[in-house]
């Protein structure tokens, strides 16, 4: 595990608020709490006639996706016009990128337009924190998902979906499935079940899909999904991305599914409680059954709703902890 | 023609107001009369210095594109906008559908974010039926273009061009000319004109490009321009797909100008006070010459004026059915 | 030079107000020192908590980009949220263009749907005048740049930066470098530099590189660098396109470094407190060294962010200018 204190001083600001979003790796048990209790504040936001707080408004945030995901941008878009910020979107790779100019150059000039948050989505796994560390105080960075290393939003809306249907994370066994190797999403989920103290966190996948440095991660790791699934009260899927199956990594479609693909048979492994996740968007039949993703036990559509919420959480605490950083005596009253 | 009670059950709340609008079939001429109404009172917004109301402060469009149309786009966005909507617009070819996602599942993902109205476009016919009929009570549908079916919001712009210029459609003699075999807008605007009383209404066209089940529509057909224009009170040319020239259905461009696109010549078979109606965009000398299209008689642009307030009624008739269906006892006070 | 009276009356209402923003060519000193003094009371709104006046509420802004540039485009759009516009952006050549319309026909749909402002970017000198004649009145009309005329804007941000830091014109020697020939932006600085008074603006460049009716522009030429620099106020450096570089225009990217390229040894022949300026995106090692262009005297990102404030200006003032030219008894105040 990378050094707790390498991190800490760059998410969080002198008081020890955050100020930016890029890992869960470090973060304290009482703000990831925080965070899950600020989105409950902002859940019922979408079920009012006017989906619409003026907490973010005249604020720019600037949506820097160097990886297209539509489906993530239109999260971070929503949370953000809900708070009544300004929006813009910056699809980087078809843009100056093309013309030689450097990230950092890029994202110079969208502080000196004085953008107040960078939602940044990169291939490379570090990179939101190389734009942390360069950014000019007062702008709030995200990190929406780089290479394999984190996604923290993802992660976070997973622990407000386990604490709404669970009540919280002690005593809880939650399993974690599929192509981990690859996967910056269950990177994530391990740190935040860890910090807020999940019983047990199990791995299940096959050989190939594993991180070769599991042990030090904290989890318990299964390569067949009987034993895995035994007794758990949570069952997170992984998105089996489809260039995976091209390479050598793993065997056909049809035999991932017969081995780790969940359908009601292999849930009935876990107990009869438990709730199934993906982060989507799901691969039916390839890494779950329709039977699954859409039976009782599925919370994957809440998931998506829970992550509007999450997200308004984040963008709203690093906003304000980025101006108590600037104005120490004022505080940052985020949930006003 | 379809059955009516197939489709008005969907469109339709308990109350018989308009919850989705997907096609003008089977809808009541009452119904069509209120969105023209609607309309009405929504055109002089665009005059205006703040080219805005409240309305629908707070609610979540989203643009859902299937198929690209910038036009069409655009004239949603600016209508969601004057209406004080948040909007996203997902072009969803580029997107998830080619990670394998079901269109199904990306729309119960945008539903889980609290949406409350999808506009789609969609290249197969009934696309938004199938979506009106899986999507959650409360998310209204907008048809934007559906294969060859329907283009019910472009139908009723024409048709409120039409009642705007000749008060009325009692009486009234109109001419649809041109590739009517490929066209939503043409068999949208044929259920409008019948719904709405016109007197008769004529399909002028190659015999390739006219449709087989002509005589089930309550139409007249003509395959001469001098015949089926001779006194017509209203002439609506239909773009020609430049597509359909490279196919055996037609002969050259040149030819099909020659024997169908309207010039001051051709025009002067029909009444003297005659308008001419394109949907756009036009193809200055294939289906209309520039003569015509810039000329006295046309309304061309005008119909685009219109475009926006009849898709403002629509969008805030349909989220007021939404509403009253979930609070019928509150009523849908749209047009407050 | 083109003849004054032809483009005054165009850009200029009967007021003498900006109805249109197109070029700088034939603009009075007045109007210039008009939109820098407007500028600056825009610019602490980019320093304020809500970075919103709701001068421009309920207008509709259209960036009509027949040419992309994501960082042009951006700045319009923050420019116009932070006025309370709403915005449209057309990105026009994946859009109807294809579609085989003119670009009249374009513009005169987006007018028919009640846009307030067109801010337009095309790879043709002429384009924004040829639409500024055509435009209904009302539509005021922005040049974003246009082929190798103007970027009207851009200069007028350029002529900010240069007030801001110099605290005026006169008695300045203002030095041009790079390629001349193809900047659309060298030909806006120098007639902004001519009308606001400066003493001196010198053109320096390799001969391929400069126009050949060098002579008529008011300028001096300088084909040697440590002669254009000598004790010159402000260095104005040129983004080099790649694309000149295949040609046979240029020698190596290494070579116009070594002749042209700005390092800290060749800015030893401007003045000591000269200013460093670059429209940008910078091209890192080929027209300038980091060492000037992140050194002390830089202002390259404090040009960006003047020029939200110039192109807040730039949009308020040309729809006063619209609004005064159909109310002429109101006036326009558009700094209200």
């Amino acid at each position: 595990m990378t050094p707790l204190d390498a991190k800490r001083p760059l998410q969080l600001n002198a008081q020890g608020q955050l100020q930016h979003f890029l890992s869960l790796d470090g973060l304290p048990r009482e703000l990831l709490t925080e965070i899950l209790d600020t989105a409950d504040s902002f859940l019922e936001v979408g079920g009012r006639a006017v989906k619409k707080v003026p907490l973010l408004r005249g604020k720019t945030i600037c949506n820097v996706f160097f990886e297209n995901s539509t489906r993530t941008r239109t999260t971070f878009e929503l949370a953000a016009q809900r708070l009544s910020a300004d929006v813009i979107t910056l699809n980087v790779s078809t843009s100056s990128a093309s013309k030689g100019e450097t990230l950092l150059d890029t994202l110079r000039n969208l502080e000196a337009m004085a953008a107040d948050m960078f939602v940044v989505r990169h291939q490379d796994s570090g990179a939101p924190f190389f734009i942390a560390n360069e950014v000019t105080p007062r702008v709030a960075v995200i990190n929406a998902g780089d290479g394999r290393h984190a996604h923290p939003t993802q992660a976070m809306l997973d622990m407000y979906t386990i604490r709404h249907y669970k009540g919280g994370f002690a005593g809880l066994r939650v399993a974690i499935v599929g192509d981990i190797l690859h996967s910056r999403v269950a990177r994530s989920q391990i740190h935040a079940l860890n910090i807020l103290g999940a019983e047990e966190v199990r791995l299940i996948g096959p050989r190939t899909l594993l991180p070769t440095d599991v042990e030090q991660l904290g989890v318990t790791v299964f390569t067949d999904m009987a034993q895995g699934l035994k007794d758990v009260d949570v069952v997170i899927m992984l998105r089996l991305q489809k260039e995976r199956m091209d390479s050598a990594l793993l065997p056909s479609e049809g035999e991932f599914f017969r081995l780790y693909g969940l359908n009601n048979e292999k849930l009935r492994h876990a107990r009869p409680d438990a709730i199934v996740m993906h982060p989507g968007p799901i691969n039916r039949g390839v890494e779950i059954a329709s039977e699954v993703a859409d039976g009782p036990r599925s919370v994957i559509l809440n998931q998506v709703t829970f992550g509007i919420a999450v997200r308004m959480a984040v963008m709203s605490m690093t906003i304000s902890g980025q101006e108590s950083s600037q104005n120490p005596d004022q505080g940052g009253d985020h949930g006003r």
